[in-house]
């Protein structure tokens, strides 16, 4: 079989044997991977994520079931599944240990090869009306913005949403904020974009790169109390332009690093707004589960933006750096 | 009647006529006083709290109902009220328009003074177990932390919760915490206020200045999880601490303003933590209605570390800035 | 002007006087009306609804604001505003005194009438793009459904909920539902309505007229979990049906009477299934302009089913009794 | 070694061979268990409660892990370990599915017996303060308790409480209310057992026996506005008198079967009150270890009413019978 590895902070392509399956493991052959702008920070070894060692990139994939161990008893041969960003956050609330294993990070392999085996509870089904590129989208930035929007907001239709640019995350956050009924405001610096999010249903949007004064429409529209919530994939100093868009006990959701992993923070406007800075980090299998569940319900599609073979693989990363895509970049094998 | 007035950041003692009472007012006669950092803040003319012209400081105060306006229905003659620092936020969701009259601010009088005259909502009657002294301590300070601590918490009986120094709003925020049942661990440089909050009840007391590993001391008590809420009175960059004591999926309650209105904050924690950054903005008249609902169930008593009198004025203010206190600092008229 | 009254449990039309207004009142011209199953048994007298006096029926009404006390603050002359069903509940959780008045019931005059005269805190203005005729039917059947279906509920997108016939609050809380994204499903005795309730988006339909084993297919719909939650606008011994037709943890919303105010309920289930029983009782006039605005963000249109003029009102009340109708029933002046 | 089985609805006292463990089980030698109201309908053979073959009842026990399966993690030699009531309701939302296995209840053998061996997940470690009598009163009854006033439960300190009687729920529900800061309401029919209760701070109690107008006195201590909660462990009929007690928008925490599985309920009060009933069955063992924890930090103590040996097991049985005990049961091997 053949997959890809980090050597040297680059991606190299090689052939190895299928690895063999414990009892309490599971073989899929992967169909198809998304990817996310962390598996960048990974691939080009920056700080944190830089990997231990000779490592496989990529945590998001989906694939078929091809052998079990014989300890296994949630999934069997044939089965569709997507992989899981931690896969040990099973249940409840986060604890450090629960993501102490993320696939395709510093210390662990993902899955951009053509076959991978992990313990069982590394996999989730996904529902039939999904390919497995799109379910291929699901595990980091569908999750972590349904986590967001929907597991630790507390907005009721109606209530007002700002989101930021058309990542992954924030297409995501689009779907799920216009199906629960929110008001959504939505910034870009792309006028095209912009106009395919308005059709989509957005109920303002805006160009924060034509308008210095963006901050101001954004209050303008909400009638100067500002949003409910912002979904901040920027993060650091950024939260700072989330604040003065926000309404009094209201909710800023950062998940971004974007800007890096410090932001110096009108602290002052934090307390007279009573804000909220809520940190959001990916989710559990049973949000994820849920978020399945919405998904089958009301058939939500993935929003994919370009699809790349197994052997243009080089090519997806760079047009994930240049930070330009509107929604999901997936590679079929 | 005598009340003191700032001026060029002064407090100075002048004589005056008791004020008329129009349809929707009341007047009371003031018994006692209690000061916070605001005030102090507001006297010394610091930023936004300069204020604006000549002013009464001090937002909370006790007194009798001397004489009401025709149209005044919740109220009578003889009752036994406290002032509001919000009077204008009755109730819901924190708005910008709520807080825009608070007393003793840069924009509205205060209640240092033997009379005053205001809007009916701006009083509130108290329970018959406290002290005019007792009840002069409550506006602020008491419903912040209430606020804190039991409004915007979501812990339960058992879980940990990290209190800094023996101010007001921490002393408080004590006695809220050990009547909901929750493990207390609080923090101060002095060995004696240490004893003391022991001898109440706390469950874990660390003297930060004589433990340069303080964190690790937190950490340690709570299993390396560290502990699910911390009320944050100093503010600013120490929010980096409160981090770092936190646990994953906890709350940081910030309150205050000690370490200035800006921090540089280490997203990144907040985000692998999952962690939740609360501003905490006094509390409306419907809390502050709950909280004396539960301080007399439960004969809930401030704890008041010095009474001036009205003429010693000076040297309690004196005494606030040295900011060596126990609880809460009065002046009885 | 011209009004109904209740005179031996029937209306009759009369003529009298415009009547004065007090310095915190307001006078409005109705412009519409709208019945509910509750002006029926206020008109004939039934039970504790029996009117104590002769009295002016029907709670829900909505016209412009043509006077205004002095000392009324909150409305101006030309405002269009709608009735609300219990004025004094204006924030907050029930309480008992705070639904001691209101409108068109036993003891206070209603709003089927020309002119009406009543405190300031009886009105709320409602959004431009509704008309008078649509505003009319808010106040109970709108505001219920709101309360149920978005207040009390803890529901999420892609969760279930049952929906029983197309009366009032059933349309509205189909409407409320949707946009909130829950799955439906609607049940009725008549194809053409659930014909209705499909094109509109209702995601399963069922007639238990029909079916003898409509429970068996709402179970079969949701994977044999039940639903998480059920309006059950029948009460009495219908809940036991609901309890079947319900998930574990699941909520049953009662809010009819229409099987009577007592029910013989299987407890043994309601244990079983850790299911919550919730009555709803219309709300508060801050739930409902959070319905309003909910309502404006999304321009959401009232369903009426007739409309009446002033004269045919006995008509209205004859075709309400049949309990035939889809949505709402108006009277317009 | 000796256990207990049900032999035509009676306990008989038979030797057997202490079983083998597989790979995923765990040898336990019990050291104590304690007695629900539920063992009775059990042994009895009452209703769905009749074993379906020869059965060793009872569900609650402690004791010592003596041997593992090759495959178990969690658990090692020597733990101190309890019995789960439902063990594959490890957490999240109740499931039927996760409640069709149950100690010694029709299908499934309890732990009256020397040894026991189930799966892994069936036992749970608990702290170091508590002793194995005192460890084996809490699988269902503090476990449901905590359920019903902590977890289910939306109180604040100062908050009213009603609990009924002295049987072991009600006494954990006494405890965790005291512990969380509840105004608590306790009736019996017993002075005596209500001078015990009144000794270990309850804030108010009342012979119910002794006041045929009991229901009003609730109503006066809580200012005619009634209880913020009930924990009914009657059930059945008695759910009205509790509805009777109730503040608007209260909960009635729904435990008992004593009063039968139907009860024919005011539907009407319900509404009017927007009161909620709520069925709580047992918890999880996520539920159960929160639990542990906060008994844990404040080293709560179990009321254990009288102890049996291991050979008195049928007088143990007849005192339950009796239903005439304060707190719990216990048999020590």
């Amino acid at each position: 079989m053949k997959r890809y590895i980090i050597k040297n902070e680059k991606l190299v392509l090689e052939e190895t044997n299928i690895p063999l399956v414990k009892d309490n493991e599971v073989l899929v052959k992967i169909k198809a991977v998304s990817l996310n702008y962390r598996d960048l920070l990974v691939t080009e070894g920056r700080g944190s994520w830089k990997p231990t060692e000779t490592r496989v990139p990529v945590s998001d994939g989906a694939g078929e079931v091809i052998e079990i161990g014989k300890l296994v008893n949630s999934l069997k041969k044939g089965d569709r599944v997507t992989s899981l960003f931690a896969p040990n956050w099973s249940y409840g609330k986060l604890e450090g240990e629960k993501i102490n294993r993320t696939l395709g990070g510093a210390k662990y392999d993902g899955v951009l090869s053509e076959y991978v085996v992990f313990p069982e509870n590394t996999f989730c089904k996904f529902p039939d009306y999904l390919s497995y590129k799109e379910a291929s989208t699901l595990p980091v930035a569908a999750l972590t913005a349904w986590n967001a929007v929907i597991e630790q907001s507390n907005l009721k239709i109606g209530d007002s949403i700002l989101l930021l640019g058309t990542g992954g995350v924030s297409c995501f956050a689009f779907q799920f904020s216009k199906l629960a009924g929110y008001q959504i405001i939505h910034t870009s610096s792309s006028n095209d974009k912009l106009a395919i999010v308005q059709s989509m249903g957005a109920h303002h949007t805006i160009n924060y790169k034509e308008n210095s004064n963006w901050i101001e429409k954004v209050l303008e529209i909400t009638k100067n109390k500002g949003v409910n919530q912002v979904v901040d994939v920027i993060g650091g100093n950024h939260l700072n332009e989330s604040l003065k868009c926000l309404q009094s006990q209201g909710i800023i959701s950062m998940i971004g690093v974007m800007d890096g992993t410090t932001g110096t923070i009108d602290t002052g406007m934090v307390m007279v707004k009573a804000a909220k800075i809520q940190g959001v980090e990916v989710g559990s299998t049973e949000m994820y589960k849920r978020m399945l569940h919405a998904m089958d319900v009301h058939k939500i599609k993935p929003i994919i933006n370009k699809v790349y073979s197994f052997t243009e693989t080089l090519d997806a990363f760079d047009y994930l750096k240049k930070g330009n895509h509107f929604g999901k970049i997936c590679i079929e094998f």
